[in-house]
């Protein structure tokens, strides 16, 4: 359903599960005035296991102000089932960076899908180690800034990556060819997310698309996950795969295997954009 | 998530869209000792619309019967919101019988997903107008019964089939080849599904393989819906296409489409026996 | 397999099924020096068929020049067998025009596969009945055109857009809201690509995506065909679905439905510039 | 196109990619009377790669006898261009043996499309180690032979499944969860093939289902390949996928994904029993 930005809030909850989590929640909103318009819920156990959820409501008759809401959500109903909440207003648009290398496709996608209006976010800057992508952002009045990276100055690269980052709620690698150190990634709990070009954990590493063409795969895939400092090994988000053949040589493979990237990446941006997605453990919860 | 079958309860709701639903119907539920396990829901419109409402609900604790249960949300929630619903308990499997002519692939999908325990029914019988699958279904210890249709004993034949329903829940045409009168469907409204070899609307009446050979499409479909007096007309409730090319001919799309009405109806058939589907109007809401 | 632009010939025929039509073509070719580097053939029927063919073969120690190649085959294969046959070279670049009207989703996708060698053509012009997308395009360096059309200037608009036309080897309407006349197509035979926004034959004229949501289909889709006189009726090249659900409303299939009109008439107009479709009658072979 | 089993002879071919292969090779079958109604080809590399041909021919109007034209086409093409080929004949029926544990879902979708002419071969027998499916397979009116499997009786087992297995063209393991020596293996060159429960390379070895699970993936899949000493690394001949999410279990996983193997194994089986693929290295071409 299309429901009016402006006046949407998203609750997303974590807790152990138990009886009459939905009922507090749903009588506290409606006791302040929220309009429930969306609702999904997750146990990982009939008994015994964590619970999640996600309520998307309307806040035109909120009787509370967001923080005081908020203080008061915290009180009656989330130390009582010892939840771990989040509360987010569709209104407050996230502010997203995007890191990328050469390959246009992945970047070229999400600046699209957002110039119309297809995710929700403010695109604040592109930042690459290269200088190839700059007219095609610019195109897109989004500001373009290049670090370069080499073997000597890495850890002053990341620094100076890590200032123009901040302020964002959330980063891309829209196929970025440097791996981010621990220190860096730790500082975006969550909140990088990354294309691998395979059906992970299929072809970690380099050269996905060589290593499908060498294995004899008849599918390819992509995976969109949250960035941890174990590589490529993070909470998976989406994956998609497409049909290849025997007569599909590398460089088709990753003709097609692009257009499987932009797609998966995508979705996995809007959906965290829509507080759609929980992480749990090195998994996650997509209330898509 | 699996949960006991034995302690399951399914509550379905269609009513007007007003705020305070979810927590009325949870609040209730709660005070009544039942742990809500699943909850989906849908509205038609973000005002004025339509509402619709699944849980399913663990029932050991509960403090009432059933009988008693039923009366008092009647009472305390059903009233007030001016709610359709309907209470079902998946101990209480639903009886199925299946009406088929020669075709034995739908037939023996869901004979053998039924065997295996992946449809929660009673198979009561299979109702054929040929002699050609009795073996076939006896071999399952379900009773085959032949009632011979011709252009003289039209009515006749009807009454017939109709007497060995009786008693039934649910109807599936696994490719059954007449077409039964008005008022037959009349007495079973949302309780007949039938098997398209289409994706309707396209191809509608007969031979839609043949149809969609001549037409050259390069996708062929099938389309589980409910019965209505309306040829092919009725709520979609599954459907999926495969891919196919100039080379297959007519016999090879009737393969090719054997495969996906096997799987499309099999999945419409488990969730309208798990509760999962709601009829609206012309359309079908799907928790699925 | 990826092979050199430069040197790649085509030659695709259409002739009645007979014996040794596969020796005579292939031995003609190996005879004057081609190497035949794929090879693709179909026949309707075992006996008294339509027999066709797509052969890809390599140039450089052809013994004959271009003129003189096909002279020679024309008498030495072509007229043998009543070939209807064509020759290409890759390297000849069609040239190829877009009408679009305000939508620019499936323009953008052509623009952008085309600026990254995606689609081997050279895309002359954007002719348009709305200024709206000129920035768009001509960001592409592309030259963008206007040619108003209102109910009275309906034929003088056909004319000039015919006039801007010309030269061009294939015309796209990438979602161009205007019904061309009758005489208008009849000039450019099955050398017009149309996307249409539904799984054609269903949801034929005006509005599919209503169309769609008003029926509860559970799968929306797209259609690229060749465009006839008869409105979304001429021989269908590729198609394309994605699966919907109750939740989505008309907005949301339209969203969905734009990314696979994209990616359906990008593969169509790809292959028709490889040369790989072939009409028959209403409908296509397509040697994807 | 369906073409009559009778009449229908097929020529797979590896050789050094040279020009003039398919002029000799239908020059060849032309001059002796056959009819070419199927033709494939593959080439490894533009330049000095290896190729791959596929012909179905029909036979009617043969000029020679089976073992003259073997005779005579190996002498006159094969040693000319370094050929191993194999002619096979569909009207000489494969026999085929399953080896199967416990698990029937891809022994009986196997035994189902055999029963209706979906598998062209003759299914001779199955060998299990447990007494399980015994009525199931008799049901089909096939031998079922029982080879328990011990620690200690290892060697005995094997020698004792490979006797049942002498005179067969196949083996098939639809879920055999032994691991079978290399010496076995080594006697049935590319003639066993193997249904994996996952995507492959992912979740080589035991429980694929929790692995799937444990990881988080949005996507479990299927794999059919040839069995070669190296557990779970032979060629791969088919996979395909199905979508899952946070909700389904290890226990969904394993029912949606049964769904999936049936149909991967049973696409495998008939592609091998109509000569349609060919091991190149640890990679398969199929002509499909």
């Amino acid at each position: 359903m299309t429901t009016s930005v402006n006046t949407t809030a998203r609750l997303l909850i974590t807790c152990p599960d138990k009886s009459g989590i939905v009922s507090a929640v749903s009588n506290f909103l409606y006791n302040h005035g929220a309009n429930i318009t969306a609702l999904d819920q997750h146990s990982t156990a009939p008994e015994g296991g964590t619970y999640f959820m996600r309520l998307e409501f309307q806040t035109p008759h909120l009787d509370l102000s967001r923080q005081v809401l908020a203080q008061t959500f915290a009180d009656a109903v989330g130390k009582r089932y010892q939840m771990d909440w989040h509360l987010s207003y569709a209104s407050d648009r996230k502010k997203v960076a995007v890191l990328v290398s050469k390959y246009d496709h992945a970047l070229l996608e999400l600046l699209w899908r957002w110039s119309r209006g297809g995710l929700p976010c403010d695109i604040t800057a592109v930042i690459s180690n290269h200088e190839d992508l700059r007219e095609a952002v610019e195109g897109f009045k989004v500001p373009f800034h290049v670090v370069k990276v080499s073997k000597d100055n890495k850890v002053e690269a990341e620094a100076q990556v890590q200032a123009l980052l901040q302020g964002n709620d959330l980063v891309v690698l829209a196929r970025y060819m440097q791996i981010l150190s621990a220190d860096f990634v730790h500082q975006w709990p969550h909140k990088i997310i990354n294309i691998h070009h395979s059906f992970l954990p299929a072809f970690v590493g380099a050269n996905p698309y060589q290593q499908a063409y060498d294995k004899g795969v008849k599918l390819i895939g992509a995976t969109a996950h949250y960035v941890t400092a174990d590589l490529d090994q993070g909470p998976i988000i989406e994956q998609a795969v497409e049909r290849v053949s025997h007569g599909d040589d590398v460089e088709t493979l990753r003709e097609l295997g692009e257009d499987v990237e932009r797609n998966v990446l995508a979705r996995a941006v809007r959906w965290h954009l829509e507080d759609r997605v929980i992480v749990h453990g090195n998994k996650t919860i997509v209330f898509s």
